[in-house]
């Protein structure tokens, strides 16, 4: 019951960098279910030779793949497309030279999302190592920029949190329904998007049984959304952006406060409901949706309600699914031409 | 190790009217371990004769009050104080029996908390059985109405959310730093909030590694902070208030989104500092203070932060206890003349 | 994007009867994502006519099946094969209904698993309602029963607890390297087991952040898991059970106490994995396993130490997966000649 | 309201030495609620000068005592009594140097609590630093060792797991009710007993919605029941032990199966309660206690089941206070003539 053994000719084959993190070992769990792409190598800077289920023990038995050290030139004979799971920064070079050798990436980190340079190294407080490319690589979001996907060679993967506030915020703003200089995005995350390295704050018991805002005013999904949003709407706009530490593996709620410019809530609700109509992972439904009715699905579920003068959207995703790996694998189901929906829950 | 044999003369005698619940609990839990007041009697309208212990087994050995039918005349006898954990409407009634006997009453419910009956029977949707009282009773927040409740036959025992949005507003809307016409409290709460009747919605597995918002724009707690807010700073506000259910046993953050008139964040936290320095449970902090961080205690922290052009105000209380019970324990104090810090932690 | 929609041709038609709880949910879930068959119908006693998705917010743009009221006849007409997801005692009658229009039936109660009928009508405390075929019914674990299920019309379908002891006893049971007469199993099982009924042992408040034991040397699945194992032995076999609440989802974990005759640990070991090697969903792992190494899917991960005079045995699965509703979907692969894989992860 | 102002003169002064991690905090909270003891020095190897509220924000406001860098000399002059949370081996030598310049200590590492050289540097692997103390240092559990406690220099403060194991053995054993050759205890911890160093194993992501058995028959817990029973049983005894992470911050349930040599469950269960009637915080109760029974005080509640040829005992504390901190300060009113319930819940 090995990959490469069950697998059949003709698959997609995938490769893993940075592969002992959280978003890695999803992006592993969902091509074990996947149809028509496989597997074939995972790198890390650590751990050479050791079988990915070591590091990973819930793949034994299921991944007969080992850590190799990062070689691009290797990569391009055993792959064709690579997810890159580094941090910022480290990312982009690695993209580079994955590039270098004809390899498509979808790039996991920040390095490529926004359009503006000076934005990235303000925010980001680094020197970017591959500027050129900034502002040229498409924002891994097929329900908006589908074709550019299709044939990219470079994919940006959306931020967890970006995708949960973008997704509700772009009809509503391309469609002109509401006031762009006074959105409020309050979003409470599951603790998987902190990352597995051991840190004091992520400990089981500083977390557990406990909620706390983080970054507030500061975090650096705040300009992700804004620059997304506003290339979109074609004028800047103002978002207040609060994250918060929530007590689950997975999962982002965004409590979205907007005001309409005069659209009532059913506006804004048929609004939302037309521009989904052909995203097969985008519900606007009735009830108040909670987090778990989307976790471990590549599904996003969002609503509205009137409150005093605004209009209060509620947006829920699986964190690691919809807003990490979850959209890889769409992306890269959209790069090769399959169902978006292939492989994905 | 019981607590009638273990505790000295001279102490407060303490009924608790609607035993069975975790608020009730939790006063039950407080009184074990104050030195100056002791649990005399328990009603409920079931379980007659049953050990509390036996409702509630973390009694277990600590405790040896039974349950007793509710009659007026006879807590009278026993107590000096009567605890009611009733739901609203059926409180009201009940509450007057207790003052007819000349008993003083902490009332747990939200009959008497409203300033105006009109405002109470329609977010309350109930006849109120008492009106004469409504707008007559003292709102049992130490921290602003200490004189009064210091005399006072009955307490209207705050609301948990509104205790967490109350205390940083009042400073400022006081010291009229702030806007009042567009206030947000985006507020989170552990599941205890919800009550212990089974219920669909607070099953282990509905809420657990899940948060989800619920009656946006429509929860009870929206008038009561207006309300009180209002009555202080002498005219109308305007609040939009959105509770969430957060997986958690107890807590409450409250992310607060306040308009400046022209104060910095520094001094709105000089002016919170200020109101505060006298009260014993507040504390306004550096840090971002998480729920945790008061958890099993009825201390408050609070902190300011700027972002974009607005202040993130972030307050966190235990809401089974500074939230409920512990207010109710610090209000008794109060009544009878003790340090409002006795037996509290 | 709805399953009738999207679904293919020859796709093998599932009924779910007692469609409103967890296991029925699971099974819906795993339905989507199969390739080879689809939902075409859901029965509750209540809720006729809601679609399935409100009753279950997850399948929330991705099921349109709607809740039809029981009737034999017409779910003949909808369907290949019921899962069926009742009571004990309930279920009897119902499945011998579907049997008797010529359906397959998949059964989730334990009516069926037991080969005594005196064992059944004691532990379970009711007349069976369809005692002829009590020791007729093969036990669903194809790991140990595949041909059987493969053309069976009615398949007892495993309790949770028992999958997790009965499939490591098995193997060393049937090689005679432990005593039968001294075997304790110690289990713990999230919260799902218990059901999606409102009772107070289940709620939230009371089960977050504890662990009990309960029904110690009275729980069900002890006569089930002697049954299972003791048909295998060849003799009657003893064993002390004791299951766990903790405060997870999903997961069993079973720590099994066994004094070994003569046998090393390592001949524990390669016993147990000689027995799995064709079994897709079971591997014999080095490192103690977790219960989130399978949480979601349906695989099962069981290892063995050395310890005083005895050997531990330590298995893991997904209550609700292979506890339930995966092994029911594996069980239904079997019966239609599909991969036993199919559809599961 | 900080601690040093707001208590009396005459009061147990207290030093913390590795003032860090969760055992620290607990004893801190504990002090400040305490009405004869007060926090008056906290050392660590790091943090020197930094407010112990800035390390554990949970006491912002409620203390004011600062990290000092650790000195026996400086400590004899602030201090009564030191409680020391430094891991075992550089415990025992801290240890030494404050009994040096005569300070009374409880020792929180298990340096002192095993009679037999021998067996601790097998078990813990090191050369033990101060060999001459071991054998002759009281074994910190009031329940049996009330006056060795009180006039002692040195407390070994006992083990979490072996708390919950020993309370419940040592009356079956003194009154030869059970065999002592085959006594299993499997029991499940809250996280909180890991401590408060990062590390993956900790991670909430890793842990969370999870149970696991780790260090199966060689957790150095073992021998310290079997090393505390066989003393009193007055010969040699043999234990199983199975620790077991449990998704919670505190509590220690044992489930312990022993086997009665003639002994109804009735006679076992009167034997305990005898044995502990004038035990302020052990209760003997009719109900399966779970952990949440006593999380949070210094209580333990134990039962007895029969079952099988068996009896399965059941005992949970809370594993930071009765488990630790909590029997610290129960040593430390005893040591200084309090009453032992002094400050405690």
């Amino acid at each position: 019951m090995n990959i490469s053994a069950a697998k059949l000719d003709g698959m997609i084959r995938v490769g893993l960098v940075g592969a002992t993190g959280y978003t890695a070992l999803e992006v592993a769990r969902i091509l074990i279910g996947h149809d028509r792409a496989e597997l074939t190598a995972a790198t890390s800077r650590s751990d050479d030779g050791k079988p990915l289920s070591e590091i990973h023990p819930s793949l034994a038995g299921r991944c007969d793949v080992s850590i190799e050290p990062f070689d691009a030139a290797t990569l391009k004979t055993k792959c064709d497309v690579v997810m890159c799971c580094l941090p910022h920064g480290a990312s982009a070079e690695t993209v580079r030279r994955l590039v270098d050798v004809g390899l498509r990436v979808i790039d996991f980190s920040a390095d490529f999302r926004l359009s503006d340079l000076a934005t990235y190294e303000k925010w980001y407080d680094v020197k970017h190592p591959w500027p050129q490319r900034v502002g040229k690589t498409v924002y891994g979001m097929p329900e908006f920029f589908a074709d550019e996907i299709a044939t990219a060679d470079v994919v940006a993967n959306p931020g967890c949190y970006p995708t949960s506030a973008i997704l509700p915020l772009v009809p509503l703003v391309e469609a002109d329904l509401i006031e762009t200089d006074d959105i409020i995005v309050d979003s409470k995350s599951g603790v998987s998007g902190a990352g597995r390295s051991p840190k004091l704050g992520t400990l089981y018991c500083e977390v557990n049984e406990s909620i706390a805002a983080y970054a507030v005013g500061s975090h650096r999904h705040q300009p992700e959304i804004v620059d997304l949003v506003g290339r979109i709407a074609g004028r800047p706009i103002e978002v207040l952006f609060t994250p918060h530490l929530t007590p689950m593996d997975r999962g982002i709620l965004s409590t979205i406060y907007v005001k309409p410019k005069s659209a009532t809530v059913d506006q804004i609700t048929d609004c939302m409901k037309a521009r989904f109509t052909k995203s097969a992972f985008v519900h606007v439904v009735d009830h108040l949706p909670a987090t778990k009715h989307v976790a471990g699905t590549n599904h996003v579920q969002m609503t509205a309600r009137a409150a005093g003068n605004r209009i209060v959207l509620v947006c829920v995703i699986d964190n690691l699914s919809k807003g990490a790996s979850g959209a890889a694998i769409q992306n890269m189901n959209v790069m090769f031409g399959l169902d978006p929906t292939t492989g994905l829950r």
